[in-house]
């Protein structure tokens, strides 16, 4: 199942808030359309977020239908709208800077140049993710025991990249290798990521796949059941702290009181060198009735105060190692993200 | 707003269920309906389920039409029937057991002394329950720090007993004693009763509540919000473990984790000196559909499967302090609780 897709001059995207209910695909044609749909989660997943935007700058360009003197500053206006959809994943900002490099290389040639030079690296953006969690996946083999159980949160699959997935790739690699017993997946409230998405891409491939409430995994870990978590990431800071989707903190302390190994699976687009620690990582609040309602039904009462962040950071000293394309990064983790992903 | 009532020979019991958007009484006329209510969770809280099978054993002699000789191997019956119909929470087999023993004492009278010993011990077990709570919130007020904000997780409210309820009487208390700054109330999935029961119930006192998702406790604590965690119980065992709501131990653990204490309110009635630890206690697992499904609507697919433990069991070791009718119980657990409730 595709994530998006690109076709006749639009951006194809598959809708993830009727998942697993709808496999519907809608049309984008301009860039707000583009920024509308990664706000309102349609696509989601730092990786999917990433290659969405891409495109929507695609969409910005071929749209123009100004002065060529102002192109730049119409498309730098493109590049802002989709920056500000979500402050939380880095991945969002790392394609869209990929898109402007490109940009600044063919700004002075034709329309064509522009287009096609553009869309190239859209591309490359979205392609060469797969090629990523192959690697991600590959490398993750090397912690996961023989007849593991893994738990998961969220969904880090197919649905949250180009493809393969990033947790879920070390869970697909390791069912290829015959090393996978089951996965407990966490439902991941309050948009149920984990029950829509991880559930039904499981079944699809055939993986046993229970489901639980976020609220059991402690429990699921007393009972012995767990061999490690894997989780994905939306951005990893240089000294090893990872912001994730809600919940990823307190499993990663529930693991750590388990003795479970607890690894976050990530490509390099993931890593933010800018960022000295995961304080500095800002947390975006959603709205309130992401959690006053499922779906469009209510389930609390209406005027019932909400907090919504829809992120934590998990510091460095509780996470095992982090699984990249590039090898598995451990403790000392400013060290080793340095060896691996320079910066100063 | 009642819990339950006894009018014209029935029981009148609040359909939890259907809170907090409908506020209906079921007419209760069988000791099997009683039994279907509470396997139902029309009613549930530990105090409350006991408080309605004792109602249910009232029934159960108020409808019995056959011999004088055959009566007490059929209330045993009605007993057991009551008995079998949840497993974990103890105060369902203390009240049983009241009751039983009220019976061996009446049984010899008319059939109008059977039935009203009956009724008045099943009145007292009701009346009594909440004195205990306001005890339980008289005590628990000492370990509140002023301007407090307490996390809680379920309900363990009025709702949850006779009327003031165990955690949320420690709520209470601080709240007249203006100790209380906020609540946070985790929506306690699958059956949401923080979003459903305790936001309700907090809201109508007018007190500061927030609803969050299980998922956010660990990282509303790593934010420096919370000062103390109280959360209610279905069985304390003699070495001072508790079962409670699945998610309590995941909490008590991020609790420990963050320095914060963590206190269980209960009355005498919920502490089971039959059991030596939490390991001898029984989880409930309920239907997987709870977790499929929110309310009658689907939130995954429908062949997947699920794991719904409905409780889990917190070790001694993480908790501060167990708050009781008779005073706040500390370690070591064993000794204490034997001081204060006895056993051999």
């Amino acid at each position: 199942m595709d994530t998006m897709y690109w076709r006749d001059n639009s951006l194809y995207l598959l809708d993830q808030t009727r998942l697993p209910f709808e496999v519907t695909y809608v049309k984008l044609e301009t860039y707000e359309q583009v920024a509308e749909a990664i706000k309102t989660m349609k696509v989601r997943g730092a990786p999917a977020i990433g290659a969405a935007a891409a495109y929507g700058m695609v969409l910005g360009a071929l749209k123009y239908s100004g002065g060529a003197r102002e192109f730049e500053q119409y498309l730098r206006k493109v590049y802002e709208t989709l920056k500000s959809t979500r402050p939380t994943a880095v991945n969002l900002f790392w394609a869209l800077e990929r898109m402007w490099m490109r940009f600044q290389k063919v700004k002075n040639g034709t329309t064509e140049d522009v287009f096609t030079g553009l869309l190239a690296e859209a591309y490359a953006i979205f392609n060469e993710d797969v090629e990523l969690n192959k690697r991600i996946g590959k490398y993750g083999l090397d912690v996961v025991p023989d007849n593991a159980t893994i738990l998961t949160h969220c969904n880090a699959g197919t649905l949250a990249t180009a493809g393969y997935g990033t947790a879920l790739g070390v869970v697909r690699a390791a069912y290829d290798a015959g090393k996978l017993k089951r996965v407990f997946a966490d439902e991941t409230r309050p948009l149920l990521q984990g029950a829509r998405l991880t559930a039904f891409e499981l079944l699809e491939e055939g993986i046993d796949v229970t489901l639980i409430c976020d609220n059991m995994a402690g429990y699921v870990m007393s009972l012995g059941l767990v061999d490690l978590v894997v989780v994905g990431a939306d951005r990893v800071t240089a000294n090893g702290d990872v912001a994730n989707k809600i919940g990823t903190y307190s499993l990663a302390i529930l693991a750590k009181e388990h003795g479970i190994p607890f690894y976050v699976a990530a490509p390099y687009s993931t890593i933010d060198l800018n960022l000295t620690s995961g304080h500095d990582i800002p947390i975006e609040e959603r709205n309130p009735d992401e959690v006053r309602k499922i779906g469009d039904r209510l389930i609390a009462p209406p005027q019932v105060k909400v907090f919504n962040p829809a992120f934590d950071v998990t510091p460095a000293k509780y996470i095992t190692g982090i699984i990249t394309d590039r090898g598995i990064v451990r403790p000392p983790y400013r060290e080793n993200i340095k060896k691996l992903f320079g910066g100063e």
